[in-house]
Formats: C-alpha cells, structure tokens, sequence
C-alpha cells in the first residue's frame, strides 16, 4: 500500500438503514476519491445484490467479505462481544487489525463499536480510555468535541489525554499548529465544577498544548476554541441538546413559512437562501465520529446517516489514514508524557534545594 | 394584601444593564398588570431620576426602597453574602422575608441570588437544595428544566426533590394535572450514566409523579416531556450549549439574508415569517428562572436581560405568587415523603411476613 492510498472497510450492514445507505454511499466514495479501496463486509448474497441494482460488480478497488451476522442497534456491548464474532462489525475490524484495512467505517451501535474496537485493536500505549470525537459548526467555521459518551465519570488524566489527542487530531486535519483546547465547564465562580475539572485545568496549564482555560456551552459553538474537551456525559447531553435544539429550530423555520399561501411564496423567494444556510450548519456534513486512543482508525457514523452523511464518514476515514493519526497521537503523547515528567522532575529538585 | 394581588421587589441596580433595563420593565408591568405592586429597590436618587425619564414618580403602586450598595456581577457568592449587607439584591430579599413584598426578582448573579436567598428566606422543611428551574420552547410548546447550575454533584433524594418541585410549578403553571417527567440521562445502554441518576430513576418510579423514565439530551426540544430534571452541572451545559446553537443558528441566517443585494431582497420578502418564526421562539419570552425550593417566591433575571426579558421575568413572579408556588410545593412534598414511608413500611412489613 502506497502511504497516500486508503484502504476501508465499511461495515455494510450496520446502522439504521443497512446496505441501502452503504452501498450507495460506497460508490460515490469510490468515484470521488481514486486514492481509496473499499471492503464492503457483510452477507455476501446481499451486497452483490445491492452492487447489483446500481450495476456494479467487484473489483480491484472494491473486494467484498463475507460476514454472517448484524449487530442490532439495540445489542449490548457485552453481548455483541461474545456472541457476535461472525458479524459485519467484527469482521470489519479484523481486517484492520491484519493490516488487510487501513480504518474501519461503521454506523452500528455506539456501545458495540467501541467495545469491539477495544477489544480487537486495543489502545495505544499509555491512553487508558479511548474517546469519541467529532466535529460541529460553530460561527467561525467549526469545533471538534470529546468525549461524546465513551467515558462516564473521568479523571483529570484522562481528560488530559483527551485534550491531547483531539488537539493532535485538529492540528493534523486543520493544518493548525496550535489548536486552541477549552475545558467544558460551568461558570460559577466559586463552584467551578466537578475536582475531575479542576485536575484537568492545573495539568494543562502545565502543558505545551495551546490550552485557553474554560468555557462554558454557549462557548462552544462561538468558534473561539478548536478542540472542547469533556467527561462523555457531559459531552452526549451537550452534543444531542444542541442536535436537538437544532432540529427544534429547523421545525418552526418549516412551519412558519408553511403556514398560508403568502408564507409559502415567501418561502419560494427565500429558498436558495435557507437552501445556502442550511448547508452552512448541516450536519451530515460532519458526520463522521472518530474513536480516538486506539492503536488503528475506526470511525463511527451516526445510525441514521443517510447517503450523504454516510459518504463524509468514509471521508473522515480516509483523510485519518493519510495524516497517520495513531501514530501522530502516539508520538505526541510519549512527548508530552516526557515534558511533564521532566517538570516534575526539576519541581522536585527545586523543592529539594529549598 | 388580597390574595390576587402581588407585591413585588425589584432589585434594580443589577445585571449587565440596571435601571436602564428595570425601570422601563417595571413601568411597562405596572401597565399591563393592575394586580401588582412593585418596590423598586436601589440607590433612591438614581432610581427617581430614571423615573423622572419616564415622568414617572412614586405612587402607590410603584414604591422606593432605599439600598446602597449593588451586587456585582462578578463577585463571589461568599462574598456578596458578607459585605453586601446593604445591596438592592440584599435589601429586596428582605422585603420578602419580612412580609413587605410577595417575590422579588434579580438580574444580578446566579450564585450571590442563591447563597443570599438560602441565607435570608431558608428553605422549605425537607428540601435540602433549592433547584434554579426555567421553561425553554419546543417543538410543541414548552418545557420546564432544573437544575440549571445551584447545584453540583447531587444525590438521588435530591433529584427526587428536584422532579417534585418542577412537577408542581408546571401543574400550577400550566393547569397540567399528570405534568410528564424525565430524567436527563445518555443513551448507552450498558452505561446508562452515574449511579446518582439510577438512584433517582429507582426512587421517581415508586412516586405517584406521571414519570416516563429516562430521556436523553435531543428528547428536552421534543415536547413530549414536561419536567426533564437533571445535577445542576448537566443542566447548565445543556441550557448554554442550547443557547449557544440557537445564536449560531440565528447568526447563520441573518448571514445567508445578508450576503448579496438578491439575499437582502429574499430576507425582505420573507422577513414577516421569519419575524413570527423568531417569536416563537424568543428567548426572551421565556426569561425568569425560578428559584425553587425557597420559603418565599424569587425570580433570577438573566444578567443581559433587556427590557422585554425584563418585564417577562417580573410576570414570572406574579404568576407564582397567584399559584402560591413555595406552599404547593411544601405541601406535595409533605404528602409525597408521607407516600413513600408508607410504602417502605408496607415493604417492610411484607418482607418480614416472608
């Protein structure tokens, strides 16, 4: 494999929508990018029959895998492990754990995939719990946030870990050299959150990362900050009340122009411009979730995604496998892990000669 | 007093704006409600001279209450408590404590609002921490939220108490008998968030609150829940990440409307929908937070809060003085602890039988 090719699998069968949704966005990833192979994994018979019906066949850049089972979106975790080892989700990661696959694409369960991941590809040296992370519009352009549910009830250590790999993730993918990294807090002054907060704040203050401090949820979408880091629930109650306030907002937008003959023709006048606006914050657009810590690239795509969304995941993949970001996280932290010992080193010795 | 009639402290100098904001709100309530009172409490010289602005003077309905000292937005809770003995957030709570006033309302900051209030009005006997609770729109109406950020790091008995208070000021508010609650969780299923959110799920289904389990961040702008009730850390990230996503809706909008002479002739066009789109879902309209758990009635103004916020908040507080929120809620509470004895005597009894 050439370092500038990209070979995925695509776990086919996941997701709300299965093969109607994967297959097709497959081929347009297939037509748009010529530097990638795909894997479609699943039950063979179907995914032919879905190549089928838009009159593809295998080939050279698109191999097909057998694998009997589904994960069911509603399957535990600890279940899907055991009794789930034939399955798309499965199969998909052992090709990337035999180097048959550079990353690994699926809309399947959240739980599940992360699990399964774990489990198959394990985490790099030294991070001791892998995070979910995505990016959001913001008014400047957009934020990535993590974790997003991975992990209930953190540390300050993992928290700082966490800010170092979605700041490696930023500055490989934005070209930006200095991400700037905010701690999601809330802005009592005297209460300041949770001491798991608080911990993370005076290790990054140690750090070389580009840390601004906190900021609060109106902040993350201002477009100040590059990378939120957060505890996974606090990050998932943030992520869906803003998907959902999103969706709230988009409903009354619909219904008042819907509402009488007038409203509609004003709708008509307006539309190329909704129609702009709404790819401004659309969020298939950044569909595409990565699950970051772990020793090979895996990306989780929302269950629902649709064709569109779909085709930006396997984009995210492929762009992860170009920018090499394990590796760059791997090296980075082993640095990192280096300055801060060594700081501490040089605090002990000064409180020696003290 | 009757008991239709409501008395009202204003605290007048605070939040971002002061009496630039309060007097006018003040005026423009005494206008549209002839069943208040207000008492405007501050510096009297300002106070008057923003009066004579108006050509307004004191009246029976509009009185002044002389208080030094203003609390400042940034000042910490602990300290406003202890040298700003003779502030208008201060002086206004005393009013209310001593029966002068019915509620009293506040821009100033949240966390020297509650400290203050707690020390000065105490709460009702058997609730351990007030809550802040506010109504935010949905796609079908509205919903009511609490705790947005007094507290951190709650219990299970506290979110119990939580979904009461909230339970009665929306059965009171919104003449809803069975008012739905939910508590604010994430969605994994093996995970299912901390034990303190269990606990709390546990304890609401043995209450006779119309509790519907769990509901997870994008479930609160559904309107298929009345009360989603939440630790205060959880409910503050997800009422400023809501509020942050709306402003960058909204500023996504105005842009697309505004980017070429064509886009400003559509915003023209479009701007009668577009204004009655923003009106439902104003935030302003929803301005005043309700301090719940106290003995006596206060309202939390947002800091920035204008005019139109302003006097929202103000109809806040004569609607809970009508509804005599504090006696409902100690009188439910009363009855619901009654409720849940019982049922561990019945329990109890029935395991000793076996």
């Amino acid at each position: 494999m050439a370092a500038s090719h990209a070979t995925i699998a695509i776990d086919a069968m996941s997701g709300d929508h299965g093969l109607r949704v994967t297959i097709p966005a497959a081929l347009q990833a297939l037509k748009t990018w010529s530097d990638i192979t795909l894997v479609l994994v699943g039950r063979e018979a179907e995914i032919l029959e879905a190549l089928a019906e838009h009159n593809e066949t295998p080939n050279e850049r698109l191999r097909v895998v057998h694998a009997d089972q589904v994960v069911e979106m509603d399957d535990l975790p600890s279940k899907a492990l055991r009794q789930k080892r034939q399955s798309s989700m499965r199969v998909a990661l052992n090709l990337v754990k035999d180097d048959q696959a550079d990353a690994c694409v699926s809309a399947g369960n959240t739980g599940a995939l992360m699990a399964m991941s774990k489990f198959v590809l394990k985490t790099l040296p030294g991070i001791e719990r892998p995070a979910i992370c995505t990016a959001m519009p913001t008014m400047k352009g957009h934020v990535h946030m993590l974790d997003l549910g991975a992990n209930v009830g953190v540390d300050g250590e993992n928290l700082l870990q966490f800010a170092l790999m979605g700041s490696v993730l930023v500055s490989q993918l934005d070209d930006n050299p200095a991400p700037r990294v905010g701690l999601l807090n809330i802005g009592e002054e005297e209460i300041k959150g949770p001491e798991r907060i608080r911990h993370a704040h005076r290790l990054l203050l140690q750090t070389p990362l580009n840390y601004i401090g906190y900021v609060e949820g109106d902040d993350i979408f201002k477009g100040d900050t590059d990378v939120v880091v957060c505890d996974g629930f606090d990050g998932n109650i943030a992520l869906k009340a803003s998907e959902g306030v999103a969706k709230m907002i988009s409903f009354h937008l619909k219904k008042a122009f819907g509402r009488s003959l007038l409203t509609k023709l004003a709708g008509m006048v307006a539309l190329p411009v909704l129609r702009h606006f709404q790819q401004t914050i659309d969020p298939r657009r950044y569909n595409g979730a990565s699950l970051l810590g772990l020793r090979k690239i895996v990306i989780k795509s929302h269950g629902g995604a649709d064709e569109f969304a779909y085709f930006h995941a396997i984009g995210q993949a492929r762009l992860e496998v170009q920018k090499a970001i394990p590796q760059m996280i791997s090296e980075q932290l082993a640095q990192l892990m280096a300055t801060l010992e060594q700081q501490d080193t040089v605090h002990e010795s000064e409180q020696q000669a003290v």
